[in-house]
């Protein structure tokens, strides 16, 4: 078994809803010191023996992310 | 400005069901290499300089995860 990290975050400059909303919730808990939230997804990934990154930047571009507002970056993380 | 990357994840067997989906969804498009999918949140923090990994961990306890059912992993990434 492969397996492949994938880091799926909004491009610059696309709106993140659940970002903002967490970051004002923090400062209205009493987090004044912070200054942004950005959230992402953690995508983990398990495929067959010798499936190459392509193959899963392929799946990126058509399920996992949505390429129109969503950059993603794949790291292998070695046999499982 | 003090960076942290968090990684929240499902806890061992807490059913993911947007990694269900997506792992179905995969197979259904011919990607037939694909056993498992797991879905969880990259979430990217800047706060003020000297905040530390205790305060965040305080944060991801209150708000940022959901200490029942999520894991969360915090890595400091430096100044930005």
């Amino acid at each position: 078994m492969a397996r492949f990290d994938i880091y799926v975050t909004y491009k610059k400059g696309i709106f993140d809803p659940p970002g903002a909303t967490a970051e004002r919730a923090l400062q209205n808990l009493g987090y004044a010191e912070v200054s942004s939230v950005k959230i992402g997804k953690f995508i983990q990934l398990e495929v067959a023996d010798g499936t190459g990154v392509e193959r899963v930047a392929e799946m990126c571009g058509k399920l996992l992310a949505n390429p129109v507002i969503e950059d993603y970056r794949i790291e292998p993380v070695g046999e499982a």
